[in-house]
């Protein structure tokens, strides 16, 4: 089978790589109908995340079950299904207080022989473990660009709200809209967010969000804090999620936020950075960080989506051919799509 | 000034009354400029709830504040402002919980001695005590037939599914459409329900909730309970809602909600009544019951009516003036009127 | 080996079976060294809950892992471990939100084909599906008279009081003052309980509770009510458990609560019951019904218990040899003891 | 009347001043009975808290009600009352949010102009202003000494654990033992810690801590990641308490805490700190920052000292007279003292 592979920083590759095969009683096969490439992919893509050559990437996928091992129960061979971007084993003492994304023996598709050496999904067929809790059924008439973001980056959209605790009534500020940061953005008002401002310096993304419904602030040519306080009595927002994931972002995400609020950090912080402590302390706030627990959000967010209430297809704008994978992270790269997706 | 009072079981009159005076320093005095007519008042025109004859009923209203003592912060003179049904002292062990609706010292706009001995809204004028807890400035733009639901029957159905945990995605029943059901389908439809069964056996009312974005069911015609599971895979919603208030609607709340839901009775229980005890325990269910915490939810309604999320205007079927109060109650008694609105 | 098995209402036997044997590849074989008769058994043995006669009873253990199929990761062949009362899947859509005791697929120890086909746990050996689930290592220098009710009797006790939000400084009343009524004593008062008032009219299990450092009050010598009210300035206490699961003992649970408070109904209810609605409504009252998610909780109770702070021992009234245990079920059931450590 | 003043830094005298008099119609009149002298005192005392010359400090106090206004329901002329560290006007957005420590306008007692402009504690008499939310009775038998610390230190200690949700039989660190830490230690050990390590470098400390019920561990001289990880698996603690409030603390309190754990930040972050904001997204992290809030929980505290679950006697080891105050904050500022109660 044809799989996308890392081969050096700036570079991969289809090669061709035998079918997995079923190990574990809980392993399912798929064959894999669509997959997506994320920013995390472009992570690895730049060598920022170290995989091996030769690793088959990818995370965001759905497909068809061609096989599945005894225990699992949860989809059948035939189904339609997509898939969660990790696995997780749902029995450590992690998961059972409900942390899967801290799973003891989580493992990410995709991410090489750190993150739990488990093979991408941007190939033919790909080998789920754990598939009672990777993977769900798709919804009847929803579509492959719809379902294959409701494990990954829709998810993080979802969770980022949700983890901060946001209530229907609430007032959002979402910093940096690629595309978890839209999904944020989509999420916070399908979750009843009275105003969202949805902050940026790309001119399409912010006309995108004020599609969804928000409240499009340029990051540099307004003063997103002015706006913010100017429409909030100048209390700040109850909820302010950073999508970047960045010392610079944090510390405005800080200003922006109200007394008592939260501010949610979905985007992949690194090493050190200079935090406004005594400010976030003054202000008495609560800062969530971390990777977004998509297994305990991927239910409802599919509900929202067959609901109409979440939609990430508008995020979508490139479909190309798996053989076309390495023109596809090229596109990527040069930030000329928002997402890709990736059929056989 | 004119006042509407209760006299008798089936009598209510316009009497000439003083305009009341200021007397603490955190009263404020108002000019209503309307006021609505409440299933709760219907209570107090049948005789259900003890009245003094000569009592001025009414809970839910917009004015202008015409005069302030000097510990009134929130709102001032010329402000328009729209109320809370009751008010709380925001000080005692209860208020300091934030359970503002249990206030040791709350008393319910015209309900009589027993319940706070508080002259009622349906008048040319009314005194709010606690005026920084009990009113909130109308947003600008927003109607008074909008605002005047947002401390009462608004909030009410806010906090039957806020009450209840609903998360954004979650599937819900509601039961009963009368203007509490009505408000909790539109409330759970803004916090980002995915599903809302809407469950009655008036027709109008059920148009009404499908026009909202719920799925009818017709209580008798239909069979609810199969209804709600077919679409839930056999397993019951997340959330049910009461709002009708008595034994049998929540028992069969208890047979519509999945395992380890929650039940919110929001309806108003009065006595002993049977309930499915085995079924709710084997189940697993959370029962919260209880009048609303309007003055804690009050500034979220707000935000999410100002939004477009929440809009009460479709309840109100009747406006007429305050001297016709008399024919107002007897038309709502008829049931002709889902929500009336009194202006002077 | 021998197990003791049910034969009909008020009789036990113990017979000769085969040594059972790993089925699944999550499955575990343990050898028992200590089994507890429950309440729970009671109800089996007066054929309230119905089982097949030659079936395995008894749910509450403590032994060695004599072999575990291939995914079994938390404990190994060896391992001293103590059980669960019941196993859960851990991956379908109610283990995911974290209600494993509401599995699915979950099944009891010991109760029957209707409760999940699982022979039980007094026998020489056990066969524990869902291993990793279910049982815990056994910390170092427990005794198993200690150990063998973390994941039943005390599990149950944590949850009745961790359920129900009790906070550290919050006033508990516990109804019934068997094992289950115990150990939510100790549960409360290890989790900060300012003041727990233990409520039954048995004169042993009130002085125990005393022991235990809580507020004894008999049922009908003294006024429940008036005791409670009078020690929490007319109010009511913050958290009640009814550990007894009838109407009646619900009904004064509702009475005891203070405005905005939650009974926590752990007993096992059945059928229907009049339920006080009208005073539940007018408090405020949160109701939580159901089984114990003892899985949940179970390795905070095993930290609780090492740690000093909670101590089944005292409840531990008789030790008799498994041989002998139709005599043990015809002491338990004339109540001459309060619990009963069955040994090889 | 003797009042404590800040003259400038480093300097502090008693002056005469009038005695206060009643102004709002919920202001009560306080003679002093004991007061505290607080770490936040000498940030005063070293001029990092600007106060204006002539200002009365101090914010810990007992005494008898002198005087109160006519809306003054809680308390009453001649109780004995003890008061929080501030007020709250009960009523603001974020009051009625129940986040009394973030008030509009709230005052801290004693802290200058720019903090509410309301005089201090230490003197023979204090007007205290929101008197139903900033004093509370005494229970009956209950020692100055303790007293005063419910309203400040004590129910900091209480927030540090409370506000990080710590359950009962969760793992509990504490960094920095001063006061408030110790505090926090105790409260830790009162709400069902099943351990609590006590980090600290004062000798003299770490064994009052481990006093308290905590495991002591040397910050220098021991290793505390070491020693926490091998006491949890290598997991980490539920719940870090940064009891000193700066960016080292806070770093080593990620390093200490478990995946998806909570990092309490309770000492009084000032400027821009350096935090390892990779580490903390890696693990998850949930950090909560601010002041403490302890008008929404001083209740509690003052049952869990009632019940003897508290006990911040043991912190007091220096007993003065008002007129020494000079001498005391000299004592307190060698770090002779851990706390130093004033009587008249």
């Amino acid at each position: 089978m044809r799989a996308v592979t890392f081969q050096a920083p700036g570079e991969v590759r289809i090669e061709e790589k035998p079918v997995p095969e079923l190990g574990a009683a809980d392993d399912a096969l798929i064959r894999v109908e669509a997959s997506g490439i994320c920013g995390s992919d472009l992570h690895i893509f730049h060598g920022q995340v170290p995989v091996e050559p030769g690793f088959t990437i990818g995370h965001e996928f759905v497909g068809t079950v061609l096989a599945a091992g005894a225990d699992v129960e949860r989809v059948a061979v035939g189904d339609r299904v997509l898939g969660c971007f990790h696995t997780a084993c749902a029995t450590c003492a992690t998961c059972l207080r409900g942390d899967y994304h801290r799973c003891e023996r989580g493992r990410i598709f995709g991410h090489g022989a750190n993150l739990g050496d488990l093979q991408g999904a941007q190939a033919d067929q790909l080998l789920v473990p754990r598939a009672n809790v990777t993977l769900r059924r798709v919804p009847e008439g929803m579509s492959d660009d719809v379902a294959l973001f409701a494990g990954d980056v829709m998810g993080t959209g979802y969770h980022a709200v949700a983890h901060a605790g946001m209530r229907s009534g609430d007032t959002v500020a979402v910093l940096g809209l690629g595309p978890v940061g839209l999904c944020a953005v989509q999420a916070a008002l399908a979750g009843g967010a009275s105003k969202v401002f949805a902050i940026d310096s790309v001119e399409q993304r912010l006309a995108m969000a004020a599609d969804f419904g928000a409240t499009p602030v340029h990051l540099t040519e307004e003063e997103p804090k002015r706006v913010v306080r100017a429409a909030t009595e100048k209390r700040g927002v109850d909820v302010v999620v950073d999508a970047v994931g960045a010392a610079a972002p944090l510390a405005m995400a800080v200003s922006l936020c109200r007394d008592a609020g939260t501010v949610s950090g979905i985007g992949a912080y690194a090493g050190k950075g200079e935090v406004p402590l005594g400010l976030a302390w003054l202000k008495g706030l609560t800062l969530r960080l971390g990777l977004a627990n998509v297994i305990a959000h991927v239910d409802r967010v599919l509900s929202l989506i067959e609901a109409g209430k979440l939609d990430p297809s508008p995020l979508v704008t490139h479909h190309m051919k798996l053989d076309e994978a390495a023109e596809a992270y090229a596109i990527y790269d040069r930030r000329e799509a928002l997402k890709i997706v990736l059929t056989p």
